[in-house]
């Protein structure tokens, strides 16, 4: 089994202590660890460290090495520019292909939380036999527990198979993240669960699958294939790049699959996707508020102050998000800490680059 | 006609902006200037340079005379600590009366705004002819214009004497910083105005009123007139403050005294006491927002933010102040921001002095 993780991602929910150059998976939040470091971890116990690749862009490269010396360039497969999930699984499928034509893959983000890592390995043991056995695409789907927007939905048949108190679902269909009013019929309904982006299949199978439905995608990656290794593979692969289209494995691959199956399961999940999720995550006081760093709250309940160096005091404030890093202060009600991309996007219109 | 301005304040509900060595009076919040040098400024036209004095605490005499440099050290009067008002406007006196006997003051807080400078002008001459005629205690009273809690207030007889459109009522009484409510009834009554903190008399009117409603203090004062000039007057001042009681001069001497009058006007006079003052002092966006500084603003209405330096940015807020400075971070909503000084009691109770 191999393990392929998507770190290429260059989140901005994370502002002001993500920033273009130092995104989500290269901090450490919630931890002494930085969230890679954890997801490499969670692995080596169930997948030789050897195994394990990273796909990512150049440019976060030096950070990579510098947070896991452990690893060496075979293992990292750079995107120069990210395309969504459906180029990087492919792209990632063809170097395997080449070492291993029998492999099982795992893809997973970089930058997930998973508390319960025994049921995690469970799962993904479940899931690299039946991605052998039966040629199958399987995806991790986590038991919701609450009507979340922030997250994709994954609806199951009612037939399923069962292991160890895990049950394994045909899937019926993939759904993007929904409003409030739908995410509640969506937790009621008992059939939808949150889509992990863990995915397990053989790498022949992924490859076939994109051949199928993402033809275009997959003549660029049978054309890049034959490079690996040579001269010209760097430009062949800028050029795939520049050309391919931008869509996600779900929706380009899975929504419209046969023989795509969800393990549904509780591993004390959360993709802390916003400063929100870091908020359900840390300790709490007696006031429910949640200070990491240099903070000060007087008469204020249930915030989240984040701060390595400035006091942040906050007086008579309630379910507010304050975070101080390098050169930047945000100031947003927990509700709307989603919304902290719109944000940054702000800056970016305004080319406030120092802020980036 | 000479000015003491009372300077020694430590005010501490501009944290983090203010700080124990940088109170409001020597801050600029509003405009280029800070607010002792617009306070004098306001006065030259009419008392001359060098009839202004400023008492104050010797830890602040350095920072004032950066700021003032044409002030010589015989216009500074010392205090030793604060001990209220009644004390500084005593100590002033007694140096007065040694230089000029007849002289009449005027007593101001160092730290208001007054934009309508001519109507001030006039009050203050209005106000010099009634000292010097009929022996008579004069303060300012502004025309309240809402039901501000933030302010003491006095409250006029019925009866008025009338100059160039200006009214000059007899005192009824002094009321301290009232409840809403109250505030309210103090509004909707007609007969109360904001106490402005502004006296005008006879130096020897303030020294009898003293000796018959404050005889302890009286005492005091006396003595340590005799040592003006004298090599013994630093330890005796000290003496004298260690020994007098904190009062102030509204509660100690006005509140029982006869011959007291306040000088109605409307002058565009603000105390910035909170940075909810600031705001309301502030231009503000369509949205309602002031931002001084480094500040950024998406989906929010009526903050105040102030930064000098790094960037502030909020999102999804309302009627919230966002202030950074130095090594802190305050956030409070608008109407909290009379209670920062709790921050600050706290920051005390923690020892925390690099923020103090």
């Amino acid at each position: 089994m191999y393990a392929v993780i998507m770190a290429g991602g260059t989140g901005t929910r994370f502002w002001p202590r993500s920033r273009e150059e130092k995104p989500k998976q290269f901090l450490s939040i919630l931890d002494s660890k930085t969230l890679i470091q954890m997801t490499i971890e969670r692995l080596t116990p169930l997948i030789d460290k050897k195994h394990i690749f990273l796909v990512m862009n150049p440019q976060q490269q030096t950070q990579l090495l510098a947070q896991l010396p452990d690893f060496i360039p075979e293992q990292i497969i750079l995107e120069p520019f990210g395309k969504n999930t459906a180029p990087c699984i492919g792209l990632a499928a063809i170097h395997l292909q080449v070492l291993h034509p029998d492999s099982v893959m795992v893809v997973l983000p970089s930058d997930h939380i998973i508390r319960d890592v025994k049921t995690f390995h469970q799962a993904l043991q479940i899931g690299e036999e039946m991605a052998i056995k039966s040629d199958a695409m399987i995806t991790i789907g986590i038991t919701p527990n609450r009507p979340a927007t922030g997250y994709g939905y994954i609806q199951h048949s009612e037939k399923a198979l069962h292991s160890d108190g895990i049950s394994v679902y045909k899937v019926k269909t993939f759904a993007e993240k929904p409003i409030f009013e739908t995410a509640k019929l969506f937790l009621k309904s008992g059939d939808f669960l949150w889509n992990s982006g863990i995915f397990i299949w053989k790498t022949a199978t992924i490859l076939r699958e994109i051949r199928s439905h993402l033809p275009e995608l997959y003549i660029g990656l049978e054309k890049l294939q034959k490079t690996i290794g040579k001269v010209n593979y760097p430009k062949q692969l800028e050029r795939f790049y520049r050309q391919i289209r931008s869509i996600s494995i779900d929706y380009g691959v899975m929504e419209d699959a046969q023989n795509v199956y969800v393990i549904k399961c509780d591993l004390g999940w959360n993709d802390v996707g916003s400063w929100d999720e870091v908020y359900k995550l840390s300790e709490k006081d007696k006031n429910g508020n949640a200070i990491i760093g240099n903070g000060m709250i007087v008469d204020g309940e249930d915030n989240l102050i984040y701060s390595k160096d400035d006091l942040v005091a906050v007086l008579g404030v309630k379910d507010m998000v304050v975070v101080k890093s390098e050169n930047a202060i945000l100031v947003c009600p927990r509700e709307r800490a989603q919304d902290v991309k719109d944000l940054v996007d702000m800056l970016k219109r305004k080319n406030m680059n120092e802020y980036l």
